[in-house]
């Protein structure tokens, strides 16, 4: 029989570096996982994996995500300061091993995609490129950067200005099918997944038994 | 042949509005989805799921979510600054569609526990309930309210003092193995799935090719 694990909060800072940051990683569940396309105004393109995307509003539609303080993703970062527009890119099957690649520590002058053989894609007079492998795209507009003081992370905020998106995806309420897209998540530092839908379920009530739609 | 769709600014602000917020929920890629269990001061408890969980920090170790202006899930975040602790709790296939049922607007004097069958499970002389059929459990100190002036939306910081989790579902390297664990993901605003694991992939460098671990 199966038995349950409990530790603290001295345990856990007794842990060694990298298996405390591969554990903690991977205890806020499934993570969603993108490629986020930059250039700065020099025409230098970056390309970095983030597993940080969270949903901010629908009315403007907003999206975040979180920078590490000493992370190679500070490129990225950099960029988005520089030029105010990002791209986001959904992770497949066929391209996740190239997409965790991108987090390598390369240098400033040599760009990801290159280095990765992932395609720049420029989008009706986008400033920043995509990934062309990737189907669903996002070109986003840089709004907002706050700082958590508690440990130097930084949250950056944009505006979904471009939707690309498989049209067989897309369902008559406004629903899009992420898996029949062949989207991609994640877990803890560096463990890619596949799903496989169990349910979508109706507009929760009180007192009425939620229902597969 | 599938074709893609391009749709900009303009055209999603013209969405009607519970379609535009199926669609852009979508749009992040799959969600750390969870239950947060909290309890007031005067005992009554509440248990609310959230989908918008990201990790900010391994050491300490910070996990941080986002509340809506306007949701139902106040109640989670007063209790939350009234007590300062709250738990999070991983969905599984057997309690997904409780947990979804948990969104559903009760009055305040209504524990959603009670209301989906949910068991409060309280351990460690921890104040705030765990819930019992969750596989993977955190206990969590609130630490900072950031306020998201964009669109009024809150982001709430916490740092974990209590980890439970299944014995056999950690790895040598302190992956915990989400997938043996049977947490669920979720994607836009009512969609569930399991995973299927593609690879756990070896840590990036410049010029070396990613190899399966």
């Amino acid at each position: 029989m199966n038995s349950t694990t409990h530790i603290t909060t001295n345990e856990i800072l007794a842990l060694e570096k990298q298996y405390r940051a591969s554990f903690i990683n991977s205890l806020g569940g499934f993570k969603s996982v993108c490629l986020i396309g930059t250039k700065n105004n020099a025409n230098q393109t970056n390309l970095a994996i983030f597993n940080s995307l969270v949903h901010i509003g629908a009315n403007p539609p907003l999206i975040g995500f979180v920078v590490r303080p000493d992370s190679v993703d500070r490129h990225t970062l950099q960029n988005i300061l520089e030029t105010k527009y990002y791209t986001i890119n959904h992770l497949n099957e066929t391209i996740f091993k190239q997409a965790h690649q991108t987090a390598a520590r390369y240098p400033q002058d040599v760009s990801e995609f290159e280095a990765t053989s992932l395609t720049e894609n420029y989008l009706d007079n986008f400033f920043a490129p995509y990934v062309l492998q990737s189907s669903i795209k996002l070109g986003v507009e840089f709004k907002e950067k706050i700082d958590f003081t508690i440990n130097g992370t930084i949250f950056i905020i944009g505006e979904i200005k471009h939707i690309y998106y498989p049209n067989n995806c897309l369902q008559h309420d406004g629903f899009l099918d992420l898996e029949k897209a062949g989207t991609v998540t994640c877990s803890g530092l560096d463990s890619y997944h596949i799903t496989q839908k169990l349910a979508r379920l109706s507009y929760a009530k009180p007192n009425i038994i939620v229902t597969e739609i």
